[in-house]
């Protein structure tokens, strides 16, 4: 069956059909390499593994030589959950009214598929791209992300790769198409702290020492004042206590000890190192340096924001072209691969509409692929000048 | 092999020799009943049953008519645990230099032993007891204390008899015969405090609500301030949280509620029921009502006090006699069978050195065995008085 390159709902339909549940790639990167080679990109393929962490496939392909305009995403979906609950197949790509159904169509196969879409469009009848374009594309965003864009910049940097800026498709749009562009993501940052005590018979508190009277103190620590007040594109910093154990469970027992997890969205008035830092500071306060633990789980998230531009500009003003609307430009939510692609160049996110990802019966408007395939190659063409 | 029931060593070593672990009798009441049927005494061995908890199987003994003078106790013992560890196997009722070793040795078949010795002296060539005397043995003071001795009392009352006063035989003394006689004991009251919140994605805090952010305050409601001061022959009591439990052990869940477990253990200034209602008039203020959940466990030991009067003097007399030292007089403690004792009449404490009890090695000072026979027979010999 012969795919039009330059329709984003047949690309979509068919990335939509093959089951890469993280870490299947289930014949994603097949069907692109199958668009793109033929488009004149360079094609390569590379796994990459890791202990205790399944092997991953990924995707880069390169047309033109010289620092490369990228279009970055991922074809991997998260499961569909109970099939039966679909009104269509989660995999089938069903058309139904003016939405297409399926795992990935907002999250983010469509908007991978109006990014091959704008590419074909722009070399249709012989056309140029204006400049150097790369495809970076993984299986692992929705997983671990260890074996995904993380790495697959490592090996394109080492082979002599290089970037001028990147669009990255994840689903940011709230309500509508031209909503929000995100310029930034911030940081995160996750840990431990174990409050030590002496565990003992409640009929005999004198003989034990009841950890769980740190506790208050060390929440007030940890929660009770903001870390700041946010920036014009960050909300503030926020910690939440997303745990707390103590105890045997036994209503005789005084418990041993007490641990707090916890996690902090940061911005970029912080870094890892310094937020710990603080984070430590404020617990000798409460509860007197020594008198507790602190472990911080590795760093994978720093907070980040890229610099207002012509990276910036180019696809704001693509997105007002197409969509009469200018999107705000935030960095709020969850982390993405843009953590990772900003250590090599500029980075802006912009995409489909979010509401239903990760959800049953995800689906995006038929229109919203077009409009985002204009947006995307009017990007593409203004991305040189 | 016959015992002889004035030697309180005899008859301790031959009920350590029966394996009573709670809930199993072990011989140990077929052995009381040989020995006390032929001093003058009815026996009667219900056995009391209850959903969800083994039979047990109790001990009555009276000799003489009207209200009688009561030794009680309880055959039952906790497990050896690793028999391997003991120095001596701990069924065998070893004799090593001074001491006898065994489980029970002294919490209490050696104070059970010893009050058959009292009994057997006192009636030794004929002598009387000077009024009606009965025993109160259950098997199940070490476990859920359901089918022992509170059935045992209802048991007898509805047959008719009452008591004048009793002596419960658990091993009082801290570190040597005649330290402390106990009087009473703390009321324990256990519940639970659930604080309900609305769980969430840790990046989109303002579509959460982490209840671990109401923790602090509830601690601070539940053991910020003393319940009371104690008075002259109770402790303070006291409240310990003994378990907080919140979230799902995933960094970026905001935790959907959080739950705290207490237990208080309170003197004779506080009812459970009056207890409850402070301890939800602390949480109203501190988290507000409607913010939380509060249950409580069935209330199973209300704090008591037996009043100062004769009881009391006949047994710090007998003690003061025997070892030239009176007794501190006091309530500290876990929970005892007195706790349901003492709604049919006065109960006092007194019995062997606790600090082996429940351990591997426990063990009594032989001499000991023969002190407390002739406190407690002494103690009998005034009781009528
Ligand atoms: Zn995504
Ligand atoms: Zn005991």
């Amino acid at each position: 069956m012969s795919i039009d390159p330059r329709d984003p709902v047949a690309v979509a339909q068919a990335l939509i059909a093959c089951r890469s549940v993280t870490p299947d790639e289930g014949g994603a990167h097949a069907l692109l390499e199958r668009l793109l080679a033929p488009l004149g990109f360079e094609i390569h393929r590379p796994v990459f593994s890791d202990e205790g962490t399944p092997d991953i496939a990924n995707l880069y392909a390169r047309r033109g030589a010289g620092e490369a305009f990228v279009f970055a995403g991922h074809t991997d979906v998260v499961p569909p959950g109970d099939e039966a609950r679909w009104s269509q197949a989660p995999f089938s790509g069903t058309i139904v009214g003016d939405e297409l159904y399926g795992r990935g169509a907002v999250d983010m196969k469509g908007a991978v598929a109006c990014m091959v879409a704008a590419v074909a469009r722009a070399l249709d009848g012989g056309g140029d791209l204006g400049g150097p374009v790369a495809f970076l594309i993984t299986g692992d965003e929705e997983g671990p992300a260890i074996n995904g864009t993380a790495k697959l910049l490592e090996w394109a940097h080492a082979r002599g790769e290089r970037f001028s800026g990147c669009l990255l498709g994840e689903p940011t749009n709230p309500q509508a198409l031209g909503d929000v562009a995100k310029i930034g993501r911030r940081g995160s940052l996750s840990g431990v702290v174990t409050l030590p005590g002496l565990q003992g018979h409640v009929a005999y508190p004198h003989l034990a020492r009841n950890p769980v009277r740190e506790l208050g103190p060390a929440l007030t620590a940890l929660m009770g004042e903001p870390l700041d007040e946010g920036t014009e594109h960050f909300e503030p910093s926020n910690l939440e206590v997303v745990g707390v154990r103590s105890g045997t469970g036994a209503y005789n027992v005084i418990p041993g000890d007490a641990a707090l997890q916890f996690n902090v969205r940061y911005n970029d008035l912080h870094t890892s190192a310094s937020l710990m830092a603080l984070i430590a500071e404020r617990l000798d306060d409460a509860v007197g340096a020594g008198n507790y633990a602190l472990f911080f789980e590795r760093p994978n998230a720093e907070a980040f924001l890229t610099p207002q531009g012509p990276l910036v500009e180019t696809i704001c003003a693509a997105v007002e072209v197409e969509t009469g609307r200018r999107p705000a430009l935030t960095t709020g939510g969850g982390t993405s691969d843009a953590r990772f692609i900003k250590s090599y160049c500029p980075v802006v996110e912009f995409g489909l509409v979010g509401q239903t990802m990760h959800q049953i019966d995800e689906r995006v408007a038929v229109a919203d692929l077009e409009t985002l395939t204009r947006i995307y190659q009017r990007a593409l063409a203004t991305a040189f000048g």
